[in-house]
């Protein structure tokens, strides 16, 4: 089984954290290979005018790797392309965090927080939980003060800040269940969990072993994704004629496994 | 790996069957046991105060077994006891159905229908979609006519009746999805995706699925039941002193692997 | 008349207490009997697998009574097994706690709020009133840090924690009327609403005057209990092939009038 | 006990006959009167203009009333004027159509449809519905295409146009309760409960028999309503100085017991 | 394009002043007139009984005057009988206060907080906000607490409650837009927008510009208000044969351009 | 006041008959440009990964020109990019078609039906309905089987299907207002509203008209976008370090007016 990890951004700066993480965490014959963004993409997505500078990116690369790959993940926790990825994904899944770790949020409690980087975020992040169905398990989304680049620059005050805000959303906010609402976050769910005492949702891994799953049963069950109404790919007619979905390959950073 | 699947029914007349549909679609190195219970419970949980009738041996048979099994599938697309049986399972992962197909459809479609056996069913399949946040995916629940005992009873009748609504739901009702609302209605899911060109979600398949991917991964990243707040267990003094959730093994029918 | 209140646990500690209650609160003509469950089954219902040891119990209850009485109460605020019951109650009614104060409190006011005994109930207990269609009007489930058995134990310390939540309720969370989260927080209305100034409702009287409204209006207009679709009865065929709802009279203890 | 029924229309048309309903379907001591407007008052209220042209009367007489009645009910399917009458009840009760009768539905099944007169009418009713938070069982809202005044002018045809809307939203839509939607569709629910066998709920009789409930539960346990926030009277300063709801009892037309 | 503006109350305090404001606020070629009631009507419309007693009023005045302006704007937050006055209001536009700061609120931002007079108001302006269908963008409804006459009897006080109050919705409840929830708040959106950074709605001026805007648009491309289904009107002959809607117009204060 | 029409796709066909409406449309004073995209961009946007590849390009024509109008509007009916647009766009308003039809949709009626131009859109832009709030007037969305290039290609055709299925919506659907469903569905509206007879709502003129209202409201009454929390713009500084949104103006072809 093969998964491409993508990262949205402009900076190959996590690629390896984040495929090393995924490598340590797949199951025996996965492969995994992650691709960011060029140079010239925003080297986060904090706000919502970067997500529009890396969609079609997002496009691109899952119209061009639909065949090589039984899964794609986004990397972003805004869940950023997510539709518009899962229309040209071919017989691929395309899974993204937000959706992924809602999906563990309900199954192993009764409702969850959110810990996100900045207040900026609640508004879509909160979106998207309802717009999923969640909301009503949603007890808050606590911001952290931090931007993506801070959670691995000064690791020990990221942690210290999800603790003090994690045990707040558990025993003020009446959360079961704690997300980690960036995919930047990673690395800190175990320690969490050890002292907070409930579970914590990583945003890389939830989406991942979704993605490694859904694989699975894609292949054993037939179970790919609906190319029926709203889910109807674009007519190849039209893709070749107009030239969509071009961009040359080379522009993307892939680290392959 | 050991899951264990619970038929909550009185009769061991489909462990057999779903015992072999499940080691066929699971993983290398899952190990599944099937029980059933007693003969003295209903044969099948059409009716709700049927199911009232097993939900005790649900939570009795998950209580012993929690540290037997990693994982916990209840099948009865009523999700029945779902709730009950979290609460006691202690560190295994409990998946139901219900819960687990509508992942599945989220994931592949915009939008889906379930094909239920009867009318009757509806009321309370309903509220549980809406429950767990589908309630805007869902075109309609359509009833085939047919009971439980009569979806492998007569399977050239089914299969017409399932094809017949299953379109009538995908092309008048606007599904992208389909899901069959019973888990006795296995083994009609290929034939249905074939003739049909739309992802069928099998309601055997996918809450053992996904039990197995919760079970990887509350081993892997200690992703276990949260058991805090309205997920907290009963006292076990408590249980202890009033002697609960002891009947005897030997009153269900374990069929091991 | 004749109404059969469910004491759903294990002991006939309340019996009495609520027996009186209701005879004191009904109308002239009304006969009122208790019944309580065998010893071996749980003392409370605070665990939802507690709730599980007993769903069978309510539904034989039910169905050995549904023509000796006009309308049966299922003493517990969780409404555990309301559908189940209902649907093998044939003419009789059946009310049960959480829905019925519901009622008083939309026509009593334009919010509420739920004094619960832990933290712990309040997910099942908000989603019940969600479920009801009331979730528009919660402005609080506040817990007084009381289990069942603790409310009648001290009765100062229990009255002292509902006025001091009572008056959070109404003065921070902006409830006009206040509910009684258990069917055991009984005898404590009169000198909330004395002291606080808002109804407060009590959750043995509220199910029990719409259980007598209810078979007074089945009786006067014909107004019993749908038997269609979702509320269509089990077969009586099946029921006595299969023996279902035969647990002996005598494992319950009635208190009767 | 004494209830007061207002016929909210600029006729006397009705008085006798729901008099004599609700006289007949009263408990022993309960007293009815009923009141109706000045003549200057529209006839029916089914455009909403000549709602607001009764509003006013609605709260005087309530305000008039409110020490002389244990109960007030408004006699209008909008439910017009429940807030606003409500306000100033003082202890008395105040019930409406639409919300009790959704009380009834909701206990006796899962599911419901209102036969409504006209496809006008339903706008408001559904808005009404929903507000009250029963969106969720309602199957339909199925017209009759007759006004208010048709339904008693020729009762055969009425009955005709309800056994047929009846059977349909039953069998069509899916309902167990039906529900009649308009006050003057009163002396048909027994007939249409014999031929279609779910259980019919009278317009006239549920908010009836839910303000004797309610009237006798506020003398009983103090229930009266809430005073509190959005329940909150108008001052009686004000209510002197400006001259408010003053409005001459002579107006009225009260047919007494 | 002329704009009639309905001050709903007893008194024609406040008619020069929004007079003014509208003048100032509308388009050249716009003419603004403004109307109040009879002196014998309340003073404000703080308690819902009061607005009952001025419905009838709204909708006479909007029948009589529905041909000789092309809008009428009902100049309180409650939006009082606005689908009342909709439905006589013929060719004409008919706006409120709420609904149309909710279009401000929803194009300016992703979320509103609305300071209102007093606790009272919030009950029915919740569930305008909520019927109108921006529930989710409601982040908190702040009370002054001051009534309609205290607005602009002490402006400084004024002043400093609203952005005392306004500070908090934004920082605390994570409001980007406020609201100004009466039509007396007039006269201090300017400064509280200097002061605070976020879009400050005027309950005044918001009605107005839409009106104006779709007595535009109604003209230039026939987009008069619907009179189908529940917007359908009363029938004229009904109105005539019944004398309804006819007011005498000396009994309103026209305050004309 | 200037206002810029965005026509999000990779052809100038439909630039000057929008222009030209646009003119015609608007207030005296109003000087209205229209813009689209580069050749290599789709014809059209009927698919969701078409979508991605241009939502780059939107926000960079409004990044590019905030300054230079007071308002912007995005010419699809899906709403592409509205929220990442409304990020940049400093003090100019940004409107886009199904937001702004909806306004007109709840000012004009009770209800509303959305003629789309095939299956394939409605999952997304019922998502839209129900996330801006209208999910209750929402009867249906119809499809006309149509694509965005047949609507002008064949007028007669259009005008035909447009007539049934708008008949359809208001008879069998229920709606009271009529939106023509996409940009390009321009043209139609005034002899539908002859001959069905009631408005209907064309999805060029109404996010225009609100643009328009807008941008005069900015600057008379200070009513700029917020820029707080979720509405927050991305620093300067990122944009100029990673220069960002510098895509050459010459990409772009503007028709000025």
């Amino acid at each position: 089984m093969k998964i491409l990890w993508i990262n949205p951004v402009g900076t190959a700066a996590f690629d390896e954290y984040i495929g090393d993480i995924l490598k340590e965490g797949s199951r025996s014959g996965t492969k995994v290979d992650v691709v960011s963004l060029a140079e010239d993409r925003p080297k986060h997505l904090e706000s919502h005018s970067y997500e529009a500078m890396v969609v079609a990116d997002i496009v691109n690369i899952t119209y061009q790797n639909n065949k090589k790959y039984d899964a794609i993940v986004i990397g972003c926790y805004y869940d950023v392309g997510l539709r518009e990825a899962r229309e040209v994904s071919g017989k691929a899944i395309v899974t993204a965090p937000c959706q992924s770790s809602l999906v563990y949020a309900s199954f192993l409690g009764n409702s969850f927080s959110v810990l996100v980087g900045r207040r900026k975020w609640i508004s879509k992040m909160e979106e998207n939980v309802i717009g999923y169905g969640y909301g009503r398990g949603l007890c808050s989304m606590r911001p952290l003060g931090l931007g993506v680049h801070d959670f691995q620059a000064d690791r020990d005050k990221t942690q210290a800040r999800l603790l003090d805000e994690g045990r707040k959303a558990v025993e003020e906010d009446g959360a079961e269940v704690l997300i980690l609402g960036c995919t930047i976050e990673y690395g800190f769910h175990e320690t969490m969990q050890d002292k907070i005492g409930v579970p914590v949702i990583d945003a890389v891994i939830a989406p991942f072993k979704l993605a490694e799953l859904m694989a699975e049963t894609a292949e054993k069950f037939g179970w790919y994704p609906s190319r029926k109404w709203g889910s109807e790919p674009p007519s190849q007619k039209e893709i070749d004629e107009w030239g969509l979905f071009k961009e040359k390959e080379s522009t993307y950073n892939y680290l392959t496994d």
